[in-house]
């Protein structure tokens, strides 16, 4: 009996392929119900209809989760499995808002998102990119320790420029970091940048610096990962 | 006749090259003045020229899409084929403004940007770039999903960081889209960013890792396109 | 005697090392002194002693061109040689200014800067770039169109969606053309932006196509100097 | 006796391996001490405590330094050799402050930065990236020529089209080099921009250029490190 649900629902039948093709519209649908329900000031009446949405996609993940349990080999294993925990934490957060009315902590709802690694479980993508990180795993961490003392630096050499110029926006080294992370990654929102002539001078020297040391781990994991994924 | 008419001004021949060329120009100058028409205030005088440019232009683009029309061999097929919608379009919006004054519905307007796409029926560089797109197809979908995913991700993690501090710019999740993108892409226009010391933390991890992943895929066309250009 | 002064100023000869040196330290002396000039409110005192560096750097150029003049073997050819207008024009415009008083026009000045092109004639730099180019003409061509479609296209768009909501900043298709530039080459300084929802959208399209199509060009020059420059 | 020490702290003992995993903790420690040190009205319990950290640190590090010039084999070579250089730059600021009163002198603080530096020591990442670097050394002066040049091409081209205009921003061509450094990296803070019409063409040219000019260095380092990262 209980091989045949788990064949039924998750094997590899023709139903199995529709169920599971339902289950992702369904994560799909939940998320983005949850994206508008961030929406201030909703409409009372949509509000509503988003939250009997959510109470349906609820039901139906309570289903598949039992579903799962039930048919599963070890159900212990399951319950404990990555995607036995994924699934219940996905669920887990409304039956709580019910008995303890959670529904006011917002970071509950949070877990919701967990839903979206269910889609983890279809597809070999993830094997590959893994696969692909791990052959240049050395020179990945080699580089972020270079990055990150070039951050550290830049901020030490931007706050010594910048700090009796500007004493609000480079507080501390830890304000200039955040000058540093903005500048070398080239976003520039504007919010902090040098105004003294010596900062400027640093500035330049570190951005040029940066520019060169952030596209070597870039374009190291884009080689290795074009000719993983052109190999198949 | 027909057949005559169709090489005369389409075929291989001395005068069809001198109409292609006329027909080219044409499209430019009345792209042209299709831009210079959006400047506010402009002179009545030039305007008027300007008006009559595109009245000019129109009566030639009427009188190629008769000629192309009379000459076809099928001229059904003609009408429904791609060029012929094509040129069909860029030059019915001026009749019906005419008839049903729709001079005033500047949407209208926008279907003179389809001659544009009239310079498709000349070179073959389409053609190129189409099939070094179909050989990363699989590539670019797998990261563009990928993209989507982290700009989500990274909207709900600022949305959750910045919402408290800043309630109007990260008003909603669709808010914290528009950052993402702007973060990501390296734009940064700075009409949106993090204040709070735990989302420029979250801002910094994400833009890293965006780096890397809108790098990849542009790194794949890239090569793709380069190793595709170079085989001719 | 035309050929014993040639030889010993521009020829092989040790004297004609170090007065080529020389010429070089003087052209680098005679920019510096140019920049500084720019700055306003000098000290009156400091200004005449630029200006006294100018003179004497311009009565050497001039030494100099004479020289070359005075030792050419076609001094016809010479005079209308790149170098040969060059070398005047460097020095011509200073000339001018004392029997004429162009002193006030500024513009005049900036030929001072054509000395820089003056380091063409030394070195081999320039040949190496230029077949580098030379090699993927084609391509460059095919993307810069390609550019400006993009950047067309995407004014177009974005004028239609944000000139409602800002008249001014985005008032006509060439005001939105500066959005498209700052955008697509992800500069974006900030001070034009969307602000619309679908704008914003059309814009995230956009800087994505727009990142692609950006990396190619600049991938594949860079492949194609790349492999130029490790060939010798 | 000496040659027992050596072989004890800094030899192939496992006692010595602990000795330097112990040293290596305490200048992390060290330099998290100091960076929270600029965070500007610190609690002055807690300030005592950051001030106790570096007065322990400075002992074991003067005890390490002590160890290493008592153990040395040539006692004058080992003041005068790198890393004895920077242990004693690392650790001298504080004695002087002592007797001198030196700890207003903020710059003297920055020494202690020093410190970072002692981690050289230990590994061999150094060894591959100066391998790699001295491979493009060539081509990178080249570039950083290029690049410089057009920097200055650049500052001189929008200081003459933006000075009428913003004779604040762009008050002399220094003022425009900041421009043009944070618009060829695409940083673009947006504290700077041109304005006018020329301007603005001008900085649209200039920046695609500069995208190309910074995106082939760049390349060359990438590639150059990759495939000597790759070799191993």
């Amino acid at each position: 009996m209980r091989k045949r649900v788990n064949n039924l629902f998750f094997g590899d039948t023709k139903f199995a392929g529709v169920f599971e093709k339902l289950v992702q519209i369904l994560i799909f649908i939940s998320i983005i119900n949850f994206t508008i329900q961030t929406i201030p000031d909703l409409n009372p009446r949509f509000n509503q209809i988003l939250n009997t949405v959510e109470f349906v996609s609820v039901i139906i993940f309570s289903i598949e989760y039992l579903l799962r349990f039930y048919s599963a080999v070890s159900r212990i294993r399951f319950v404990f499995s990555f995607f036995g925990l994924i699934d219940l934490l996905a669920i887990l957060p409304f039956y709580l808002s019910i008995g303890f009315d959670l529904r006011s902590l917002r970071a509950v709802r949070l877990f919701r998102l967990l839903r979206l690694l269910k889609f983890l479980r279809y597809g070999e993508i993830m094997d590959k990119l893994g696969a692909a990180f791990k052959e240049v795993r050395n020179e990945l961490i080699l580089f972020s320790f270079a990055t990150l003392l070039l951050i550290y630096f830049s901020s030490v050499g931007i706050y010594y420029f910048e700090n009796n110029a500007q004493p609000d926006a480079f507080a501390s080294i830890f304000s200039a970091m955040w000058w540093s992370v903005a500048t070398l990654t080239t976003v520039g929102y504007g919010d902090i940048y040098p105004i003294t002539i010596g900062g400027k001078i640093f500035a330049t020297i570190i951005v040029f610096i940066g520019l060169g040391l952030v596209a070597i781990p870039t374009g190291l994991i884009a080689s290795t990962l074009t000719s993983a994924l052109k190999k198949d």
